[in-house]
């Protein structure tokens, strides 16, 4: 019997609670960053703003005290929004202890410094001078499915593949499947550059060009988030696994990707202010990811042309059509 | 200006003959089996069989004279399904001759000699002890898009790259782009590959298993069919590219796919015969591919659990939720 403490009551975060109560074997708490929420979940078992529709395991202790979830708890799962996971964690420090166990499910670089997710968080853990093990959780999963218990398999990536299968054992449920990866750099770049070509997919579905396009876009995203992915010092194998291709395709092609969409409506012809305003506070991590990403990919002398041409719409205020264009007429005649 | 006659008129040779009569600067020739169909297309400028729906450029000349559309061609493009390459090439033989260019663009293995298109063409060639030189044609392509004038990268593959290289010039028009290539095996295992594991994806959906069980399928699908195609002589890369990884994400996940269809049939309980007898003479390349494809596997010591537990719903009377949770649930707890 753990006491695992799930920090982030988005989808996501509120599927992995959902997912391991119904496991059962665990005491779980779910931190919520508004009150209103934990108190939903609380009184009525549903998490109203960010999955609503699906009645949540009584055992779940929804709170908006940090403390009272993080103190105590033997594992700590983050799925905060990559840009709150600095101010989040460094929240979390007063009452963090040697011993306590890590999980980053955050999907996403941070903005501005272009850190991985467990860069982040080992800066914030270096400054306090604290060390504490840290594993990453990544793979195809919409919380939907998740939390309706459809079977879903997923990569746990740790330096240290004890800890890794650690929680795998402690996660793993009928319905919820962990392979173990010590490739925690391939983990998280994949997990974070899919949004990005989510984003290119969408545009590309707005723009009415077709599924044979998208396949061809999505062709050349998994190369390209490849090639920065080892440039970062992830491994090719892990990009061609669940944490990579797996997740890039769901998010890519399925019909529940926030990132896909905000895509499909920048392809027609909506301003990304009106689309993230329509949004209800949920997060498209690909619109942050990819100046992030393509900032790593400079430093590196990668190139990323689908990256460059999503910066370009997000930011330079090129046409959609235009970004298509000038990525489908790139020179090049050989495929390799 | 280019004589070329596209040897077979489901859709996709269809799709290929109007593509290529769009573009100018050929004289097309499109032959069917069925004379009804060719008279169709003379007369109404559609193919109401095969794709119906879509007009067809004037220009096309189809025929289902054999001779008149083999004669004088220089380049030949066979689309016939897999189970007649080997009658259709018997019977095309008296009127080959030395110069002709043949491009293999079916998509599939035959059935009983696990033998790829190609080599099935060398075979009836050399029975005739004429040379000639040939390329393979495949990657993601909906026939209708490509009919309809979306943008569509495809790959043509030769053992000679100044082959491929004129096709390339020949075929290439502003919605259809062609990339080169020299590896024939991949190109054609990746083409035939993807139908086995468009089938599963198939059963997933019609099992109601959701888009994470179906993504986590896909990566270990590309896996397995990278590892045949490998242990053939293909490169891994190919099966990274528009031939292998594109094809398989566009037939496991696009709305069009026949083989991803009678998947769906097969999960929701219908029976492979009665699936077959309701698709009006279309044929599902994966049913016939499985099995060769099976063979080849065993032959090179390959393992292919997907493409067997296919096999077994195909041909053993497997039931789908058996099979999808014997592969779900197979031991194997790191991710590589």
């Amino acid at each position: 019997m753990s006491r695992i403490a799930v920090i982030g009551s988005g989808a996501w975060g509120t599927a992995i609670a959902a997912s391991l109560a119904q496991r059962g074997g665990h005491s779980i708490t779910l931190w919520s960053h508004t009150p209103a929420i934990a108190e939903a979940i609380q009184a009525a078992g549903e998490n109203t703003v960010y999955l609503p529709g699906y009645l949540l395991p009584a055992s779940i202790a929804a709170t908006s005290d940090l403390a009272a979830a993080v103190e105590g708890a033997e594992i700590i799962v983050g799925v905060m929004p990559s840009s709150h996971v600095r101010t989040v964690y460094r929240q979390m420090m007063p009452y963090l202890q040697p011993g306590q166990l890590l999980i980053s499910a955050t999907k996403g670089i941070e903005d501005g410094s272009s850190r991985r997710m467990s860069e982040v968080i080992g800066e914030v853990l270096a400054a306090h001078t604290l060390k504490l093990q840290y594993a990453v959780l990544s793979g195809p999963s919409f919380a939907q499915e998740v939390v309706a218990g459809s079977p879903t398999a997923l990569t746990i990536a740790s330096a240290d593949l004890a800890v890794a299968a650690h929680i795998q054992r402690e996660f793993a449920s009928p319905t919820l499947r962990l392979y173990t990866n010590d490739d925690v750099v391939g983990v998280e770049m994949g997990g974070a550059l899919k949004n990005v070509i989510a984003l290119a997919t969408g545009v590309i579905a707005g723009l009415e060009l077709g599924q044979n396009s998208a396949a061809a876009l999505i062709t050349r995203g998994i190369a390209e988030v490849t090639r920065l992915a080892v440039a970062c010092g992830g491994r090719r194998e892990t990009m061609a696994g669940l944490a990579g291709l797996g997740d890039l395709v769901l998010t890519c092609t399925g019909s529940l990707s926030r990132n896909r969409r905000v895509g499909v409506e920048l392809g027609r012809g909506r301003a990304l202010p009106e689309i993230l305003a329509g949004m209800g506070g949920k997060v498209a991590e690909g619109v942050g990811t990819t100046g992030a990403a393509l900032r790593l990919a400079r430093q590196k002398g990668v190139e990323m042309p689908i990256t460059e041409q999503v910066d370009a719409i997000l930011h330079g205020g090129k046409r959609p059509l235009d970004a298509a264009r000038d990525l489908m007429g790139r020179p090049g005649k050989e495929e390799f």
